[in-house]
């Protein structure tokens, strides 16, 4: 089963919504928006992921004849329905954020305008898609914030949620920074780096802890980091310095251990410590185990003597914020802008462009959320992706979106590079768009 | 892209363990258990889930050409390796608990006994399909638990954590005794029972609230449930009133409405008088809108009619707990059984087995955490399912272990079924299990 581009992945209402869309001929083009509504409790600031998995989706959206059958076989569906979604093909236009670009609530990062139907049949996908990785993104964010530079690595894909989640969770991290990733198929689908030592099970499969390390030497001669926590950590650092002069006759090098439980600082310096009286001064320490941006600040602000950090749960799963409170919203059908008013989840009308103001020195001043139609003077962070079904462009790289993230980070104002909660960057609405939800609830 | 069955979904050390295991002809039966070594806070048990997708990754784990060039043109893996991995089938034992069935901390569900390389490479995909369905069917059954028999449904897709996410979510809480889903695909998948109503986009396309209704009605004639929260709930109530009775005169009934936003309660009580009082006692309210168990329980105890419920982002990440602190550990190699002493992640040694002891009426009185040749009367709750890489008969379905996991949550002392933390449910160690620890740490 071929998970990631099905085109049932959706919700039912959205396919009798199309049915009844189809049945009255509401074709017109539909605008929507994707934007979120709040940040996560302790997030300063969003970056924007997932557009280049929601292009794909929206270039390959196909229903195969074995969709059709099953959803014939429902008895719920016209065959209207059914004709027309057997001959779909996406073919509206995009506007968004590019990948990396950080962005503050209520801003759309991506505009669908398209025939209602198709507009509303991809919600639920482009929903999925775009929540995750902007969501992973903007945690792992925050940890290469505070890590002085310090290269950090995923190691999240036992605990992420499913295969999609382990492997866009890779990608999402690398953009926002992260060195690289312990997922073999992260490193195939997206040229991303790819990391990796032992684990206590080949300890534990060897009588003698030193016999593990040597095979695993052996094995590996490029690559030799030794996990040393499986029994007793500062006797194993022992134990890698007593191998590593016959190692080194073989032309085999130790390049560093890992550390995964206990206090890690404490470990870290003992074993920094016997390293280096052991002739070893260049062998790094990796730490790992429960890592979040929290213990790591803890871990770098202690001076603990350590190289490297690899973060898995805490950032795969967004474990402190796992969901966005985001939304996808009609924001105009046939030339009429509209808005949904339902109770603490108001909209802003019509289509929409963010312009981020600067200060006289270049730093950021504030965001300007106004109507698409207002002159203004400079670049709107959405930018023409997609028109009539055709990608304008290839989109940016992984790498290229990688640089503008880094780039966005150093700009970040500093008050919102800090893990605490900030005063919240100032997003303007313009008088325009002001007086477009004013015309539009007077039914104007 | 096929994300699901792709044997390179794995970490990197997986493949460099097997290759060092291979190059020192380390290739007897090695003994792996997946267990959870604490219950997440706010959980009182777990249930077991996703054995059924384990078994069909075990079963269909294949190397394809493509990914052994891939690996090939890294320079990272020996030609002994390569070779391994192209002709590799898992050829070991698998003994599980059933899904549904319910275990507590430190108690294996799944056991895989396999050559050391092969029982290695598949850790990494196991615990991410076992962690995750296992913390959405714990998750679920919470909600389950105090629903008092009204409907739940999965609305939760848009959210989750990427496409497997969704997909796996609605087959968990189906599981664990969700009435149903809104993913279709899940519905095609694994014959659940898929509902959808109608989005608050839809309103907005039309001019006119009432106009949307009929619209919607019409296109859905056998499944009327409208949604009336887009611009003012009672209002629109009204409208529905108004409505029905023309659509009634052609043959369509009103089954109900949605309600989405705003207080739930105060809502449901008037609409549901709005409804009464024009002639419409039997349509139903649904109620959606960031729902978990303790918002479920709260609308249930205030006695709001409400008759069935939708539970989306909270219940689709397992928000409170987004991952389960679970371990696939190796616990024996070549005869000789072993254990991990890091600091906070010792485990229990050997094969082992699961008995629930019973009162004498039939109570659940403490579960029994023992080695597998410790004699024992009753059945264990680890039963042989894979035999030499082959079922040993078709696991029970989908539905088999929705009753398996109703029976169990009946029988489940009623302290647990609360959503406070009780008393932990006590697991004992058996005698034969502490002699057997005491043997390893001496090195016997």
């Amino acid at each position: 089963m071929t998970l990631s581009d099905n085109a049932l992945l959706t919700d039912l209402y959205q396919m009798t919504m199309a049915q009844a869309y189809l049945e009255q001929g509401m074709e017109e083009p539909a605008v929507f928006e994707f934007f979120v509504r709040r940040l996560p409790p302790h997030r300063n600031f969003l970056m924007a992921a997932g557009l280049s998995q929601v292009m794909d989706y929206l270039s390959t959206l196909r229903f195969t004849s074995g969709d059709i059958a099953w959803l014939a076989q429902t008895g719920r569906f016209s065959p209207t329905l059914l004709r027309y979604l057997e001959g779909l093909r996406f073919s509206g236009s995009v506007d968004a954020m590019a990948e990396g670009t950080i962005f503050f609530p209520n801003e759309p990062i991506l505009r669908v305008v398209a025939p209602m139907p198709q507009a509303q049949l991809v919600e639920t996908r482009i929903m999925n898609l775009l929540n995750f990785q902007t969501m992973i993104a903007s945690k792992a964010a925050r940890s290469v914030l505070i890590a002085e530079g310090k290269p950090l690595i995923d190691f999240g894909l036992r605990r992420a949620h499913g295969a999609e989640a382990g492997l866009y969770a890779a990608r999402a991290s690398y953009l926002a920074g992260f060195a690289g990733t312990a997922t073999v198929l992260a490193g195939k689908e997206f040229v991303i780096p790819v990391f990796g030592t032992m684990a206590h099970s080949f300890v534990q499969a060897h009588k003698d802890e030193t016999e593990s390390f040597t095979h695993f030497a052996q094995a590996q001669p490029d690559n030799v980091v030794l996990l040393i926590d499986t029994y007793d950590t500062e006797a194993a650092a022992r134990k890698v310095v007593a191998l590593a002069p016959s190692l080194q006759a073989k032309g085999i090098p130790v390049k560093g251990v890992r550390l995964d439980s206990g206090d890690l600082a404490d470990h870290a310096r003992k074993v920094r410590k016997i390293l280096d009286e052991g002739g070893l001064p260049h062998a790094t320490i990796l730490v790992s185990g429960n890592l979040d941006e929290y213990r790591l600040r803890e871990l770098i602000r202690s001076r603990a003597p350590i190289d490297s950090f690899a973060v898995g749960t805490a950032m795969t799963t967004s474990a402190d914020a796992p969901s966005l409170d985001c939304a996808y919203k009609l924001q105009e059908y046939a030339g009429r802008p509209c808005r949904k008013r339902s109770e603490g989840k108001a909209t802003w009308p019509g289509r929409k462009q963010v312009y981020r103001e600067r200060t006289a020195d270049g730093q950021w001043a504030y965001d300007l959320l106004t109507t698409i139609s207002d002159q203004h003077r400079g670049d709107g962070l959405l930018q023409p992706v997609m028109r009539d079904g055709r990608l304008i462009a290839p989109l940016p790289s992984l790498a290229a979106g990688r640089t503008r993230a880094a780039a966005q980070l150093a700009q970040l104002p500093s008050a919102l590079q800090q893990l605490e909660p900030a005063s919240p960057y100032e997003v303007r609405i313009s008088d325009a768009l002001h007086t477009l939800t004013n015309r539009v609830d007077k039914g104007g």
